[in-house]
Order: structure tokens, then sequence, then C-alpha cells
């Protein structure tokens, strides 16, 4: 088969660390399973700022163009906080995801056995959490026209959030099929009571879920929602929301498990290609000691298996590899407890090839 | 002195019950500490619809344009969910907002001694959660222009975001003003990697902290916050955020330490005026058989007194009444364990009545 082309873009902090580890996961898998790949490295963020005085280079976007994936790190630091919107590193997320139409954000919450501990929500209420958040992307206020005015009062700001249609309908599609391939419960996040907008995405919901009538769907409130995942996680499957909304309830959600610095994720588009990261941000007050914890960053190689690949048995395979080795004692710096011996961002990594 | 102008305006649902032991106690604590009340009561939400075709009648707008301080109960239930949104309950919670120009939303986060079980938080989590959140009420995305177009790719769908320089300053100063007199920290939530609007609000903010040396100021953006309200929820002292971040992350605070059902809110303006109600809804399934529980909307009367009479001595005493009431075993239905006896709406009121 061909070999697939895969764009692996370390950005900054501890980004390039646990990107070897992902790296390095992808490959025991492709010669266990019979993949190849060919891979090609981009700039990407604070590097690439400092580099080439644009945090999403021509040539990074070219290479994610031609890629069959993009496997990024993590981008971001203080040193870059101070510069204007266009050259800071975030900047370079949202080009990417709109230049390569990445309108579906999917960010799993699952609990990790003998994690537990690391959540503040009590132990029973953490039982059988296993749900989805399907985050519009491309679209809404993120992208919407933006500008300042001064005025004689002062200076007056404006953000527009504008959805059309078709935006909202392949969004909702995408969550109810993924709900089909799960729990089959979609639950809709809006402010339908208050935004237009909303009230477009509630209308569209309710035509779409005629096509799955196996799939059951719930509207709830955004405020309601962040209230529901801290009162009752385990009740959800699929969320799917606008993309604002879905920036916070998907890190809401990936808190409660205790779980943020394990989960990965992954952007998608009409296609196969797809963006898969860490949740977890850059790190960068402990880049560069190896002590990263890589585990968001190979799951995230799982999911590109899952969804750009469409082979759910390698994706499983690396993902059976993890649990065994955390099974196993091993844990990098941030999950072992007082006394015990932590593991490398690299030994740990091993372990998991190992395993595989 | 001057008899205080009370605009009472139960709504819909459970309103009536609650707002008539919130009357009740604000009577009681008028007698013991010298106070005089005219009451006016108003139609407002469902029940003015049903009555006036209107969710805010002019007469009611006018009542409460006249009061010292609107009392309302809650508004809202399923026989209207289905109403165009101009003749939609909440469509008078926003009108009065809007018309008494109450800008300023305050939602007091607290543990009530003994009640720690009906959180889903862990209880060392829990220790000394104390804060409360500041939420801009009258403008935003609330506010802003909204429209609906049709287009040839189908309906596309608009809201926009609007903030003047004057009105952020004003719900920052006054978050400032609010955390002298408590733990002297704000934390102001924005987005300021994506939104204009926040970007206003954040240079707004360290401007306004200069006046207030004394006062400590953070900056998170609103995923963050989210994240770090169940994390670390005892840290937070003042949380100032726009509007419609505010309504899902008040929702979320006060969802924190299981006590929704119990917590009061102000909305306030520039003036001594103040809008108090519970933070809970109408609770339509329960309306009308005695059993809901009025501490919230206690609670709320006790806020009149703070922050429209100045008056902390009374409202201090209308809190410990409640603290004493509930350290008695006295309980409402939403609050026994199985196999104990549940006080009613009026039998609550009365206890409180007794303890202060
Ligand atoms: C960095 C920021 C622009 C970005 C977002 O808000 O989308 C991040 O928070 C995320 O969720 O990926
Ligand atoms: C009913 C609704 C319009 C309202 C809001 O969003 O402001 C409510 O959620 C609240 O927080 O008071």
């Amino acid at each position: 088969t061909r070999p697939k082309r895969i764009a692996v873009l370390p950005g900054d902090g501890i980004g390039p660390e646990i990107v070897e580890e992902g790296v390095k996961v992808m490959k025991a898998a492709g010669e266990r399973f019979g993949y190849h790949f060919e891979i090609d490295f981009g700039w990407i963020g604070g590097s690439a700022i400092d580099r080439l005085k644009n945090p999403l280079p021509q040539e990074t976007l070219t290479l994610c163009h031609q890629a069959d994936a993009v496997l990024l790190g993590a981008v971001g630091g203080p040193r870059w906080d101070q510069h204007p919107p266009a050259l800071r590193p975030e900047k370079a997320l949202l080009g990417l995801r709109k230049e390569l139409d990445l309108f579906a954000n999917l960010r799993p919450t699952t609990l990790f056995p003998g994690l537990e501990d690391s959540s503040t929500l009590k132990p029973e209420v953490l039982k059988g959490v296993d749900f989805l958040v399907v985050r519009e992307l491309t679209g809404g206020i993120y992208f919407g026209e933006k500008f300042t005015e001064d005025t004689p009062a002062g200076e007056k700001a404006t953000d527009t959030l504008v959805y059309s249609e078709t935006e909202v309908e392949r969004i909702l599609r995408r969550a109810f099929d993924i709900a089909q391939l799960r729990g089959k419960k979609v639950t809709s996040v809006d402010k339908a009571n208050v935004l237009e907008s909303s009230r477009l995405w509630r209308k569209v919901a309710d035509r779409v879920a005629k096509d799955y009538p196996d799939v059951e769907l719930t509207h709830l409130l955004v405020d309601n929602c962040a209230m529901q995942m801290i009162r009752r996680p385990a009740d959800f499957d699929v969320v799917v929301t606008e993309n604002m909304f879905g920036d916070i309830l998907s890190d809401e959600a990936a808190i409660l498990t205790g779980s943020i610095g394990l989960l990965p994720s992954a952007s998608l588009g009409e296609g196969h290609q797809g963006l898969y990261e860490p949740v977890h941000g850059s790190a960068p007050d402990i880049a560069g000691q190896g002590v990263a914890n890589p585990i968001a960053t190979i799951l995230s190689v799982a999911l590109m298996f899952r969804y750009s690949f469409h082979d759910d048995t390698v994706a499983k395979a690396i993902e059976g590899a993890v649990t065994d080795t955390l099974a196993s004692g091993a844990r990098t710096m941030d999950l072992v407890s007082t006394g015990r011996l932590a593991y490398s961002t690299e030994e740990f990594g091993d372990k998991v090839v190992e395993a595989l």
C-alpha cells in the first residue's frame, strides 16, 4: 500500500519531546500492522515566529495540505505573549484549522483506571464517564468580522458570530454519525433563548435528527450544560456545539476526570485528512527536561489511525498499550505519588512500544 | 425614615411560594431593625403573558422604576416554551435588566455547613470555597444586533458582541470595589487571544487595576477558567467577566458546592436600586405543592439589605438565621435524606423568622 504522508509539527515548549514519542509509537505500530510512513517536519507557532517571522509559514501549510494526517505537539509560551495578535503562536492553530477546513474537533473525555485520585470529583460520580465533545472549529465568533472603533466615549470593540445553515448541518451530521457508533445519544448545546445563531442551530439539529431515528437528541442550554457536566458527567455520550461554547465546554469536560494531561484530540474535515494533537499546552516551565507526559500525544496517534486511516484495530492496539503500560505501574513525573520513581518521557514511550 | 418601596414580582412556577417566604422574612427583619416597607406586586414572565400578553408589562416596569428594590421569584415553564422569542418569559428578565440598567450581576458561591454531601466535588476540594462571580449584564452578545438572512445556500444567522470602553470600565470598577471588601483578588476572565472585545476588556482591566493597588488582578482565559473552577475553586475571590461568559461560568460556579438551589443573586446599577432573585429556576414540576426551598429567596432578601440599603448588619442577621435554621436540622424536601421529615416551604420560612 501507498505510504502515508505525515506532517509532523513539534511546535514549542514540550512539543518536540512528546511528538518524538508519538512518532516512535506511530512507527512501531506501522511495523507491526504493515504501514509505511513518509514523515515531513515543519515549523509552527513560536519557533516558526523566531525562525521565519510567521507562526504558520507557507511551507508548513503546503506540507500539511499534501499530508494524509498532521501530528502537532503544542504551541505558545510566555516569550511570544506580548506579540501583536497576528504574530502570536495560537494564530497558527486558527490558520491551520481554517486552511485545512478542519471543522470538527473531537475531544474524548475518559477515565484512566488507577488515576481516579487526580480528579476533584467524587469517584462515584466519575464511574462510567466516557463522552466526546464535538466542537465546530472553523466558524462562529472565532472567524467573524472583528474590529475596534474610536468613539467620543472611548473605544468600542465588536466581534461577530456568524453561522450558515451548511456549516451547522455538517458538524451536526458528524456528531450524529459518531453517536451511531457509540452510545447513540447526542446532546446539542446552544443558547437558543438568546442567540439568533443558536436558534438556527437548534432548528437544523431537529431536522438532522430525523435522518438518525436510532439516535436520541437532547437540547441543552450552554449554562445548563456547564452545570450538568459536573452534576452527572456519566450521562453524556456525544456533546455537539459551536466553536466558542465548545472551547469552554471541552476544557471543562477535559478536567473532570483529572486526566487533562492525558487526553488526545482530533480535528477533522470532510475527507480523511485530520490534525491530531494533545489537549494540553506547551508547558514551557518543564520543556527540555525529558519529564513531560507523552500519553496525550501517543493517544492522538491512535486517533490518527482511527479517523484518518479508518483502522480501529491499530487505534485500539495503541490505546491498549497505553493502558497496559499504566497498569504495569509506569508513571511520568506528573502522575507519580511522592516517593515513587518516575519514568522519563522517552522511557515511557519505550514502554508503550514494548507493550505494543 | 422613609419607607422602602419594594416591587415584588413572584413570576411563575414556585415563584409565588418562595417569594411569600422572602417577603415574610423581609418584614420580620424590618420590624426588628426598624424598616418600613411599601410593597407593590407585579406580573412578570409567563403569568404576565397569560394575563396581559406581554412578559414584561408596562405597569410592572413602572413599578420597578419607582421601587428602591425589586424582589423576583422565577420565570418560565414548558407552557411558554414554544412561543416566539418576543413572547417568552425570559424576555422579561432581559428587558428588566436593560430598562433598569442593572449592569452588574453578583452571584456568590458558598458552601453551606452540613450540606457538603450534595456536591459532586470532593470535600477537601470544597474546603474554603467562597467566591463571587460578577457578570456584566446589559451588554455584549445578549444585546447586540441579531438577524437571520436567507441566502442561496440556506439561512445565515448573525449575532453581534459589542462592548464600549465605558461599559467595560464600570463593571470592572464594580468588581474591584467589591474585591476590596473581600479577599482583595480579582480574576478577570476573557478570550483575549481570539476576541477583539476581550482585548479591550483586558486593556481596561489593567488600567482600572492601577487605581486599586491593594487588589491583585489575574487574567484568565475563559476556557482555562472553566477548568480552574473545578480544579481549585477555593483559590477564587472575585471573578469578573462579560455577559455570555458570565452566564456560563456563574452557573458552573453555582453547581460546584452542590447548593445551587440555595444561592441568591443581586443585579445592580449605578445607584442603590437592585434586583434580587434566587439563582434557581421556576421548577414547574413541584409548583403549588408547598415543598419548594425558600432559602435562595430569603438570602436574596439579605443581599437586598446589603446592596440596596447598605445595611450589612441586617444582611448578616438574615444569613445567620438561615444558617441557624439549617443547623437546627430543619430541611426542605430537596435536602432531606430518606427517612427524615421535611419542612414545608412555609414552615421553613417560619423557622427562619423565629431564628431572626
Ligand atoms: C489557543 C486558542 C486560540 C485555542 C482555541 O480557543 O480554539 C485553544 O484554546 C483550543 O481550544 O484549541
Ligand atoms: C433566561 C436567560 C435569558 C438568562 C441569561 O442567560 O441571562 C439566565 O440563564 C440567567 O442566567 O439569568
